[in-house]
């Protein structure tokens, strides 16, 4: 059994009270006293009821953390950033996976606002603008990677635009001037988000993205692998391809080899997400930008805290990306490697 | 501000302490006076305090996680199963990651033992038998792909030397008779278990693995498309090769295209993990050992369960592996694929 405070009280030859009053450093009482309390609570290994103290605080120190559609490999890195941003404050996360169900999802939030969380975090795969999860809740909620429809909300995510910009720097430093895109559906806000970003930063040059060289599919290998021929067989000028992630440039990096072209030499390829086990195994290895989302999970852990604490920030926040600089696309000569990762980068598994 | 058990009285016309009866199902009333607190307490929208519940149950319905070395390509799918097990239960998963850092893991275990959990879960990336967490924790622990070191505690691990044996039979099946091992550091038990496995299955067909077909090297694509030119150079009458895991055998295949060798019909190759996204996306697509994560995870939540309950199984299980047919491997003409997954997979990110 678990020695409780009336054990510390007999062993201390004191009273209950007086115990529970030494033990917190409160009330009025000779040092030495305290001092023989808290001596006698850590012989016996006593060890305070967190769950008590939070019926007296108001606050049970746990945040919920509901992903809507799993735990994917953008969990990890986010999940490290949030929970060093909480133990700043001792918090633990509670952990729900909605699985795309409706259903699930308000099981959830039920369950979570019947243990009394002190705030949610929302998580999903995409950053498009989804619904709320329930109005009127006891808790504030911050939206993580993925946004909240709703701007009275607090959503922390990516800024896609930047990361698109990125890219296609570092394709225009190293010299290229006929870029394409290969990318995923433009159904999704991230896909058409670089997009925006690439045509913005080809723009600031006086060059441009025609329609004719961005293709989207599905975010696969294979989609890279087979477009890259089809895009070079009707543009073979092309010099540099941005990719909508590291699936797909190292598909089209391997496309490349087949056709005998050179990669960085004839064709500079960059990819997106910087997933390191997939991007460093590439042959040669992929630029790739990083979204940094360690960094995005400690500024949502922040956030939440300060929401609890009062001040709620409404609206949707977008952290900039940087780029991990890799041979498909290096620096150019005697130039540092000015946009690389400028955050820790949590290791793939 | 949520509503009380006094606003529910107070709307209902009884005193708080009938209306908490009526809520609880307990006590002697008419029917209409317990239908109408409960309705008002619909109307209001009570809930009742889960934490307070906990305070006179005894059980917190909550059950720590603990990762000892970072939230891994693994996590996901095991995540998935310990939920599914532990909402059987209602149980909330408090997650926590100690990042191999003895200080960090006392402090989660200290933090946890405080809240009152239920049970605790350890995990881990590597199946050897590593130190217990701590002794005389007030609550059952079971540890889940990682082994405790002390026979009295309960572990639920994988069993790699049945996944190496049901490797190698693919390999026979399919009619390789001179077979290779590429595979990952010796250092782990897992690699020596798929050895050994391996072994067993080639005597079975009167065949055997030599040490000189035994490839040690890091888990990488790199290893395998190094290793396997080194490999065939060396023994070139080698048919079929089982990669340690789908990172090697995805460099094996590429280094196998690059010698102008067929896979499979010069070389088969059959990989660990059944890492959909690396193995499918592969040239061929990769056959590949797959250790049923989400299974696992099941299992360990059940385990819990049943200590919380009273009824403890110390000692190690090991679960069964299944294997992923694809055309690297392929299952011979007109056979059915046996060996294929038994178990739902959870898709990758």
């Amino acid at each position: 059994m678990a020695p409780t405070i009336r054990d510390i009280a007999r062993v201390a030859g004191v009273s209950v009270a007086t115990a529970s009053k030494g033990l917190n450093g409160k009330g009025r009482m000779r040092p030495e006293t305290r001092e023989r309390i808290v001596q006698t609570a850590r012989d016996l290994g006593f060890r305070p009821n967190r769950n008590a103290r939070s019926l007296t605080s108001g606050r049970t120190y746990t945040v919920g953390l509901l992903t809507r559609n799993g735990y994917g490999r953008f969990t990890p890195a986010l999940l490290g950033g949030v929970e060093d941003a909480l133990s700043a404050d001792t918090c633990s996360l509670l952990l729900c996976d909605a699985r795309r169900d409706a259903v699930r999802e308000r099981h959830y939030i039920d369950a979570l606002t019947a243990r009394r969380v002190d705030g949610l975090i929302v998580t999903g795969r995409e950053t498009d603008p989804a619904p709320r999860v329930m109005r009127d809740l006891p808790f504030p909620v911050v939206y993580a990677y993925t946004v909240s429809a709703d701007p009275a909300d607090t959503s922390v995510t990516v800024d896609d635009e930047h990361g698109g910009r990125l890219a296609v720097r570092q394709l225009t430093r190293y010299g290229c001037r006929r870029i394409a895109h290969l990318t995923g559906p433009p159904s999704y806000a991230a896909v058409r988000d670089r997009v925006t970003g690439a045509r913005a930063a080809l723009a600031d040059e006086g060059l441009d993205l025609p329609d004719s060289r961005v293709v989207y599919g599905p975010f696969s290998e294979e989609m890279g692998f087979t477009q890259v021929r089809r895009l070079l067989e009707r543009e073979p000028e092309i010099d540099g391809i941005f990719c909508g992630n590291d699936q797909i440039a190292r598909g089209a990096a391997d496309g490349l080899a087949a056709m005998g072209r050179r990669v960085p030499e004839d064709v500079s390829l960059v990819g997106f997400d910087n997933w390191t086990l997939l991007a460093a195994s590439t042959r040669p290895a992929l630029a790739s930008v990083d979204m940094n989302l360690y960094r995005l999970g400690r500024v949502v852990g922040e956030t939440l805290l300060a929401s609890i604490d009062g001040t709620v920030t409404p609206g949707i926040s977008r952290l900039p990306c940087s780029i991990a600089v890799r041979a498909s696309c290096p620096a150019p000569t005697g130039d540092d490697p000015v946009w690389t990762s400028d955050a820790p980068l949590v290791p793939d598994a």
